[in-house]
This record gives C-alpha cells, sequence and structure tokens, in this order.
C-alpha cells in the first residue's frame, strides 16, 4: 500500500480489526454473482458498498487445505496439509486423521498476537482435532464452534459424535447437544453461531481492542441446514435456505460494525474455501456458475470464488477488481494492515492485496491449482495450463459420484488421471472461463502463452521445499472420543486400540 | 396498472415514447447477470437504474420467429412464423424464404401509429425482405437496416449480398457499400445504427412527437463484428468486443434520452431475440451462464434472456422481478403505457407487465416454449415439464453442430426428438435452473405439479388456432437481387428462374 492510502487508513483509525468470512459457497451462489434467484440482498450490499473480485481463488478444492492455507499464507503442499499416500489426492481432516497443523507453521492469529488483537474463531477449524492442533494453541483467543464436519448422527461405538468446543473444552456433541434435524434440515447452529459473532464485536469495541473475527461456519455443507425462520423460504431449496441465512447474519454482523461505529475501522472479506460441492446438487450443494466441475477439482468450478472486500470510507464503493487472487493473500494483508511484516524464514505465497483495494492496481502473479502432491494447473494472466487433468476415477464415477454433473468436456474432464506436462492443455479463461475450447498446440497464441507460463511454472517448481505431509496417516483411536471437557460433561468414550493406517483417498 | 400508478405517469408526461432493444446475447453476457469478466458498464448501470428482470423469455429460439412474436404479441404458431416441413424444426427467414409476415398479423407499430406515434426501426427486419412484406408496409415510418442476417460476402451471382435500406429504398449492400471485414472483425455498423438512434430521437424530441424505436442490431450475430475503437478492448476476443460496442450505444442512448428531458417519458427494454448461440462460441458466441444449452434449443439456454426495464421516476431503481416475462409482452405493455387495447379479434399472448414492473406484483402465466409446430415444454411457476426433447439429429452432431458444447444430461440433451407427452420430464427451476436433475415420476412433487401443469398444457392445447405456415416455401428467384432502389444505384442483379421448393430445416 502506497504512503497515501497507508496515512489515510492510519489517520481515520488507531488500529484496524479483521473480519474473515469463510464459507464453502459457489463462485454462482450470490446475486452480485448471476445467481437466477437473487436471494443474497446482504451479500449483494456488502458487493456494492465494496469491491468484487471476479478472479479470485482458493488455494485448494477442498476444505481442510484450504483453511490451513489461508491461516498460514502458505500452499497446503508447503504447510504440510496434503498427502502422498497417492498420486494427486484431495486429503482433509476427518476425525481418525492422526496429523494437523505442524507448530513449525506461523498462523495469523499468532502473528496478530503480536500486535495486540484478540482473535476468534467461530464456526469449523479444520486443521487438526488433536490437542496439540487445538486453535487455542495456534494464536486464538477464543473458539465457539467444532474441530471436523457435523457429519452424523454416529453412534458413539463405531464412531463418537463430533464435539462443539468453547474454547479449551467442548460443551457438547452434535446431533446430541446441538441438534441437526436430517429429515426437515433445520438446525439452529447459524443462529448461534451468529450471536456469537456479535457479541465478541461488541466486547472488542467497548475494550477498545483491535480484534480478528475468523467466521468459518458450515451451513452450506452436507448435511445442509437452516434455522426454522429460513426453512422453506428460498426458490433453491434447503441449500438456498442455508444461504439465505447465512445472508442474513452476514448482513447483521456488517450492521454491527456500523452501529457500533467500528465499520471504517474494519476490514472485512468474503470468500469460500472450495467450489460448491455439485455432488451434493441440487439439494445439499451450490452452483459454481458457468464454470467448469466443482469442489474436488482443478477445474475453474472447483477453485474459483466468490469474493467481496469491504470496508466503508476506504474501499471504494461498487468497486469491481480483476487481481488475480488467493486466499493466502488474506494472511499477508491482515498483516499488512496491521502493520506487521510476514515471517522472512520461509516461503509465503501470499501477496498483500491493498494496492489492488486500494489503488485499483493489478498486480502480476500465478496461480497455482494443487490437488493434493501435484500441481494440476496453472494461471498467468488470462491463460490457464493444466499440467494434468482429472475429474474423478471410473470406478468412483461408476458408482454415481459426479464431480460434474451435466458436463463433459473430451479429454479435460477425464476420468484417468492424464499427464500433458508435456504438452500442456491451455485455455483463455477470458473467451473461455467454462474450459470447453482448448487452444490449438500449433497457434501462435499457444506458443507465446506457454513461454511465459513455463517460466513460471519452471520457477515454482525449483523453488519448492514441500512440507511434511499431515494427512496420511489414520487411526481410529485418535478420534473425538474423550476431547477436553468430556468429563464434566460425562461424555467421555472409551477409545478402540490404536492401528494407525495409511488414510485411503478415492478422490 | 393501477390508476395511482397510470395518473402518476400520466400527470408527468404528455406522452410516453417506447425503445425496444432486441439483440442476439445470452443471459450470461451481461456484468449484471454474472457475466465474470463485467464488461458492461452501461447495461449495468441501466439496470442500478431500472429493473432486471431474471425469469424472462423470448417466444422462440431462433431470430425471425422472436422477432414476429415481440412486433404481434403472438406466439410464433399463431402469427405463421414457424415451418410444418417437418416435425419441431426451427425455421427463419433466409434470402430465399418466400414467406413472411401476413397482412393479417397487426403490428405493434401499425397500433401505435394510430395513437400518434412515429415508429423506428433501426437493423435487422427479417420478417420476410419480398415488398409485401416492407416494414414501413407494416407501421413502421422510418427504417435503416437489413431484411436479412449480415451473411457474405456473396458474388452476386449464386447469392447476392444483403441489401441496407433507409426507408423504402436501398442505399447499398453489405460488404460492397457497408464493409465487414471477416478476417480482423472490423465493421462501423453498429456506429452508424447508434448514430441513427441518436438522431431519430432527437428529431423526435424536438417535434414533441411520441415514438417508437425498435434498435434490433446485429453485431453479436455470427458473424461477429466491432468498430476499430472497439476491437481488441475485451477479454472475451471479438464477440466481448461487439458486447462492448453495444453497451456503449445503449449508454449513449440513455443518455441521449436524459440529456433532452424525456428519459421519464419514455419507457425502455432491453432484452435478446434467442439465446446466446454455443455454436459459435467461443469466439462468435456468447454465453448462456448456467443455463443449459443455447440457441436453437429449447433448454433454459435458448431462450431464457437477458431483460431490464428502465424508465426513471417510475421504475423503481435497482429493481429485480422474478415475474415469468416474454418479449410478446412488450407490445401488451406498450400498447397499455399509450392507453391503447390490443386487438380482441384475435389471441394475444402477450400480458401487461405494468402491474409487475410499477407495483412489484406477480402475475401467474405460463411460458411455451416452442419448436417450429410443436409445445416442447411449458413453464408453470418454479416448474418446467419437457414435452418433448431434442438438441440437434446425431447426423448434424457428428459433423461437429453442438447446440450444447461440453454439457450433456443424460436423457435430457437427447439427439434424437424424444416424446415425453405422456411422462414429461419435470424439472424445478429454482433447485435446479441448469435442468440437470428431472424429478421422480414416483413423487408426491412431480404429480402435484404435473396436475397444475396439464390444465395448462390442456387449456392452451384446445384453444390453439395455428396460422397459415409462412416458412415452409424457398425459391432463389426472390432473393435480394433487385430490391427497390437498385436502379438508382445501378446494383440490380438478374434473378434466375423461379423454382419454388420446400425449405430445409435441418434444426
Amino acid at each position: 500500500v502506497g504512503p497515501e492510502a497507508l496515512s489515510l487508513w492510519k489517520s481515520k483509525s488507531t488500529f484496524t480489526s479483521f473480519g474473515v468470512f469463510f464459507l464453502q459457497m459457489g463462485w454462482g451462489d450470490l446475486g452480485a454473482f448471476g445467481e437466477p434467484s437473487k436471494e443474497t440482498p446482504n451479500l449483494d450490499q456488502m458487493a456494492s458498498e465494496g469491491m468484487l473480485f471476479l478472479d479470485f481463488y482458493t488455494a485448494n478444492p477442498l476444505c481442510s487445505p484450504s483453511r490451513a492455507a489461508l491461516l498460514t499464507g502458505r500452499l497446503p503442499v508447503r504447510n504440510g496439509f496434503y498427502t502422498t499416500n497417492a498420486h494427486a489426492r484431495n486429503a482433509y481432516t476427518p476425525q481418525d486423521i492422526v496429523g494437523g497443523i505442524p507448530d513449525s507453521e506461523l498462523l495469523l492469529p499468532e502473528l496478530l498476537k503480536k500486535a495486540g488483537y484478540i482473535n476468534k474463531i467461530i464456526g469449523k477449524w479444520h486443521l487438526g482435532h488433536r490437542p496439540q492442533f487445538h486453535p487455542l494453541k495456534h494464536g486464538f483467543d477464543e473458539w465457539f464452534g467444532s474441530p471436523n464436519c457435523h457429519f452424523g448422527p454416529f453412534d458413539n461405538r463405531a464412531l463418537p459424535n463430533i464435539p462443539v468446543y468453547r474454547d479449551w473444552e467442548m460443551i457438547g456433541r452434535y446431533y446430541e447437544d446441538f441438534k441437526i434435524d436430517l429429515k426437515t434440515g433445520e438446525a439452529n447452529l447459524t443462529q448461534i453461531y451468529l450471536q456469537e459473532a456479535l457479541d465478541f464485536i461488541s466486547k472488542q469495541q467497548a475494550s477498545q481492542q483491535p480484534f480478528f473475527l475468523y467466521w468459518a461456519i458450515d451451513a452450506t455443507h452436507a448435511p445442509v441446514y437452516a434455522s426454522k425462520y429460513f426453512l422453506g423460504t428460498s426458490q433453491r431449496g434447503l441449500y438456498g435456505d442455508a444461504v439465505r441465512e447465512i445472508d442474513d447474519s452476514v448482513g447483521k454482523i456488517l450492521k454491527r460494525l456500523q452501529k457500533l461505529g467500528i465499520s471504517e475501522n474494519t476490514f472485512v472479506f468474503f470468500t469460500s474455501d472450495n467450489g460448491a460441492a455439485l455432488i451434493s446438487a441440487p439439494k445439499q450443494g451450490g452452483s459454481n456458475g458457468r464454470f467448469l466441475c466443482g469442489k474436488q477439482t482443478t477445474f475453474e468450478g472447483g477453485m474459483r470464488e466468490p469474493a467481496i472486500a469491504w470496508w466503508p470510507g476506504h474501499i471504494p464503493a461498487g468497486g469491481v477488481s480483476h487481481q488475480l487472487g488467493n486466499v493466502m493473500d488474506l494472511f499477508t494483508t491482515s498483516l499488512s494492515l496491521a502493520g506487521l511484516q510476514p515471517p522472512s524464514d520461509r516461503q509465503i505465497d501470499g501477496i498483500d492485496l491493498l494496492p489492488a483495494i486500494l489503488q485499483g492496481k493489478l498486480i502480476d502473479r500465478p496461480i497455482f491449482y494443487y490437488r493434493g502432491n501435484e500441481m494440476m494447473a496453472v494461471r498467468v494472466g488470462l491463460y490457464k495450463a493444466h499440467y494434468w487433468t482429472w475429474s474423478n476415477s471410473w470406478e468412483e464415477y461408476s458408482k454415481g459420484i459426479d464431480f460434474c454433473p451435466g458436463q463433459n468436456v473430451s479429454g479435460v474432464t477425464t476420468h484417468t488421471q492424464e499427464e500433458h506436462t508435456t504438452l500442456p492443455l491451455l485455455f483463455h479463461l477470458g473467451r473461455d472461463p467454462g474450459e470447453k475450447y482448448p487452444l490449438s498446440f500449433a497457434s501462435d497464441e499457444y506458443q507465446r502463452a506457454m513461454e511465459r507460463i513455463s517460466v513460471v511454472v519452471q520457477q515454482h517448481k525449483v523453488t519448492m521445499v514441500p512440507g511434511e505431509p499431515q494427512l496420511n496417516v489414520c487411526d481410529k483411536a485418535v478420534m473425538n472420543w474423550s476431547p477436553p471437557g468430556c468429563e464434566k460433561l460425562g461424555k467421555c468414550l472409551k477409545p478402540p486400540k490404536s492401528d494407525p493406517k495409511k488414510c485411503f483417498w478415492p478422490h
């Protein structure tokens, strides 16, 4: 950020707080991004008061690695949130995972803490559920939510139900103490998460402390839920009800900031951890608009995300940016706003977006699309080169697991892992955002674009030092049998004998 | 329109003029509808100052029939703009067509003329090019444009180049006097059409006459073109350049209305005659967003259109409507605004949209999706029932003609004409706007929805009196060899001997 812009916000505020909304929602789920039911008035208003990012990406087509990337500013292949059990496989943190966020990683809240910030996570942590990975050990001061997805209900024998934590200890379990009715889709959770956010903001404002609020809720992740008031209110069915409730919550949180007079001191960003899960559509999954495929894939539908930056008085209202952005940039941008430097002892992949946000600059930077341990594709400017293509295996596909329902691009949405490293498939995302028309290998345009891209890829590969993979080993003994606090509640369960195995990652 | 709203606009103006922008552009081509390059600032502003229609349809997935429907307020199967040469075939008016708009049809400009309106068409007429079909014989006072698409260049032996008319007479031909450079995509035509519009508006304002301006230009129809200033300016390639020039033109026309102080007396509507021609994409075709397939088909991508109503001081800014609308409604709505009744001696399919536009009402009405002589599908509320499915034939498809590139929904995007009249395929367009998930025939929801839809369809079929089909006979002798005015220009060509045949309609 240039000195003028910097002094502008410094003069207006003594601190800048941060809010990050990080959800599973597709590019095409917001009215502002062309969702035809137009049911997100609050998010659309956030966009019209702030800046819409049209070329913004997540770091991975799956939840845990993206969340690790957001908080570390680093690609999952660096911070360990990937697997080497098989080639190019998506991995995450189910409750039998042994790994989690390594102590060696520096998380955004850890760094902000040194500058006096109070940090809270509301919702799904997903960076490991064993005690050493607890968010309060990694810089957060407060937590309300769960370590894993809200799958269930389980019988507490083969699998325990997922615990819900307040700070250090569990206060109950999903389906037992925090009801989710899978039949009706009713759950009151988003309302609880909303209230947590409102209370936290009011408390910090009263104590005049800068804060980082990470609202990482899970209502649009299958099993999708909404509270009673929102059930049946959307044209889009249950998924739409959940979106409407989130939209309403975002609106209430922004209004609270305004009412407390701290909206001009609070930088807020809304985005998503992966593309809509088309496998769960239409009832439990959203929309990636016109983009190809969805969650689990490195096509645009899997990783291009809705993104809105909001900071009244600083970000010009109604702005639109074509800056190539990534969730990892929120790490670096937040540090920049807090007057902190990113760690210099490691590779940071996120860039400072402030010049793009405040001065409308376009920073030249690539986007890497990883699936597990493999760089599947890269975007440079408007060109995207696929070095590997894969939707999912024939075996999974034949079982009805389809990451690209209704879509089929010959030679692109392949059901075997196809290597194109010597002659990448190249798309121009301006003319062809849907990745349907690979450029001719013989064209001058192909040659020119690939010359530029090859340099970027070579540089990336040469300097890549992968982290120790955290998502290789699974063990039923490490599941959420006896989380801290279970004794007080009488909710401790007996774990089975330890039997660590290679995790199986089919996708 | 209720008495309050009516008196409102009556008191504010002595007359209400109409502008209709009618182009070939897809639902997903506008930033306001989620086009990811966001290159239509003027249309987006028109939307934010007016009302966005999200569930608006054209009357046919092809140009001529839609244009006939717009001007008559009647389905093509009634006004004759269809063929019976084969089942469910799209037909239009190439220059060897013998038919055209019948004298028995009453066109919007004919009716408005009686109320003192001056009517002008700028661009493609497409309702027949033989003398009896001339737009000035059907209510228009002025014409600048061509009777057919700007295909070419032709050699003036096998085929004559398409003439450009000013009013009654031709003033030149495409490629000869009105250049289109197919290699570079450069043509100055949109600029000429823009100037015609601006001049007409200023002239009518000066003479205090109410007007109807029908701006039906063709720059986004293959072969796509843009003027030099716009070439190479879009992320989307040549098609995007053409869109940007149209967007710029729309902005200039609206600004002219404002500058002349008549924007509050002018009702303006922007929409499209069919979905984006995906067969021409990506270079020569646009985007239907997340909808299925494109032009030529009765899936949403073929017939759901971008639509914006603009009338400052009357239409609330930033409004959004889910009213099911159709281009035929512009006929009835315009008559309503002019204080005229639609003809009572024939079936009119268009409805008066003013209650939806001015009072936010939702009028219950079906949308019929015709392909030639067949009702392929019907929409009632959020449900769409397909009675027939067809993309195109295997024969055409195997030649590379693909109306649904990258898309394939099993049993839906069929390559044979599939009859579902006894058990229609049913989709819920709220949950599933992409028509990917047919409802289970056994479900209660299917039963309930089909009960309602069946009544609508039965009623429609019982009262349907098809018009005499106009698009059955073709004859090379009727082509644009010697249009009126050719003598003065020395541009008359000798027609071949008459040899009328059944037209061949492959799709």
